[in-house]
């Protein structure tokens, strides 16, 4: 599963309207298929990964990091009846479809034509990788990171705004990787004056990767822009599940004020600037004992000489 | 050797005027005696552990941190010559003695008298271990640590200036040892004014272990503190190898402009603030070029939530 929900990380950004599902099919301790949602949302992971295995499929044990689809498209066939028609014996899901159109009439599908199904295996490892689906589909709205490049005292620029480079060359590289993962990246309306940043993926390989570009402004957006109001908006967004908040503080501030950022995406150089621009203005705390449980670190580690820290947003379920 | 350094650490705030040595005594395998330099300076290291290993230091092996001294004091015998005597076989020193008074003449001793000396084992993380000596060697001033508490996004304190709690009780808890492994704790005259801090170590079974109080002031500091007016003054405070500055952000950044930091340790709670106050004030800084290569980790791990990060700054030798 752990293989299939890497595989799933490969449609991010690409994937939508579908969600990035990762699916990997085993025969006898062989890999015969491996399939991750493409493009614009079709062919479906199970649909790849079947078509890879060909008759190996006969017997196999499917793993997929959702459960596959039993609603009728006019874009593909349903996914839980492909599978049972190549005569896979066993359907190991992450995470049950939220989708009400699907939302376990797939796993049943399945075990009616005497398909084996087990279903939550790395459930949340999942859904993290498929965040922005899973949040369309429970709160109607993307998945929100937003990120910043910070000294260890926090800031992210000089008194005068520079700030090339904080971070170095590894870290920027992991930076343009993350952008390829999303559908678009927003900046504030005073970045984008001040700035005019390119937001684009700077990677070899991978520059038709670029997300679309928003800016969080009230006045009209330049050309080749997208523009919201207020960060609440992005729930009418259309095909973007994955949003990138670059900032700059002000931006960072109202997405934070509007409890809509799901993680945060340090990269923290070990360096002092002390008198600085900080990367995160009001966001209306007035008693620290509020801020504390919001942030769990799921991961960090060394990007070159800096470290990389990724917090989650903390929410009852 | 790994033993003795650790040993070295129960001297660290007391051992002063005399470094804080550890020393380890082996014999068939068997650990036979340990010491380190007590309060005041004296017993030396080597002195207590051949004291514990008694005949047992015939053809044994010590490890020793420092050099064994040679030079005659009043106040207790010269340690390379009480290895000589209890007929130690093998001497293992991580540090040649940078005193100009010994330097290199206790291990020739020691080799005259047929002792077969080995020298530089774990010398860097021996040099760690008695950074304040060593700096009062080499640059005649203590070696300075500046702690700060922080958020993510770099805040000590709400913008009111409350600060209680950022971090939680295992990281203060870390912090109160920090304060008994320093001879004497420095904070700003406004932080003096505005807190009145009491910078005592809250420990069980530590609380004898309180640091002197300092204050980086220009007017009179009140009972019970000691007063510097510059950074540059550490350089004359008498019995004050390590000095932790706590703040606020102007005492951090005079020590910062003065390149008088040698380590930092920060401590990093899950939050975010946003607005609020910064633990570092104007350095001086005006080109990012500037800031890089001067700060490396060497330690980081998890105190509850909340993570230490330790960083040291990187000097040309």
């Amino acid at each position: 599963m752990a293989a299939a929900i890497a595989l799933s990380g490969r449609g991010r950004g690409l994937s939508t309207p579908n969600p990035n599902v990762g699916c990997l099919i085993v025969r006898d301790g062989h890999v015969v298929g491996r399939g991750w949602t493409q493009k614009g949302g079709r062919p479906h992971a199970e649909a790849q990964a079947l078509d890879q295995a060909m008759d190996r499929a006969a017997g196999a044990t499917a793993y997929v990091t959702l459960e596959p689809c039993f609603h009728l498209s006019p874009r593909g066939p349903r996914c839980a009846d492909l599978m049972a028609r190549a005569g896979v014996a066993r359907v190991v899901i992450a995470l049950r479809d939220p989708d009400p159109r699907t939302d376990g009439q797939g796993a049943s599908w399945l075990r009616e034509r005497g398909v084996t199904v087990e279903m939550g295996l790395m459930a949340d490892e999942a859904a993290r990788a498929m965040g922005g689906f899973v949040l369309r589909q429970t709160l109607g709205r993307p998945h929100v990171t937003l990120k910043l490049g910070l000294s260890l005292d926090g800031r992210i620029a000089l008194p005068d705004g520079s700030s090339r480079w904080i971070t170095g060359p590894d870290a920027r590289a992991h930076a343009h990787m993350e952008r390829a993962r999303h559908d678009a990246i927003l900046v504030g309306g005073g970045t984008l004056r001040a700035d005019t940043p390119s937001l684009d993926v700077r990677l070899a390989g991978l520059e038709a990767r670029s997300p679309r570009r928003m800016v969080l402004t009230r006045v009209d957006a330049p050309a080749g822009w997208e523009r919201i109001a207020a960060p609440q908006d992005i729930a009418t967004l259309d095909r973007v599940d994955h949003l990138l908040v670059e900032g700059g503080a002000a931006a960072a501030a109202a997405f934070l004020r509007a409890d809509l950022v799901d993680r945060l995406l340090l990269y923290r150089a070990p360096i002092v600037i002390g008198e600085g621009l900080a990367g995160i203005g009001d966001i209306g705390l007035t008693d620290l004992a509020q801020a504390h449980g919001r942030w769990r670190m799921t991961d960090t580690r060394a990007l070159g000489v800096d470290r990389l820290e990724v917090y989650e947003a903390v929410r009852s379920a």
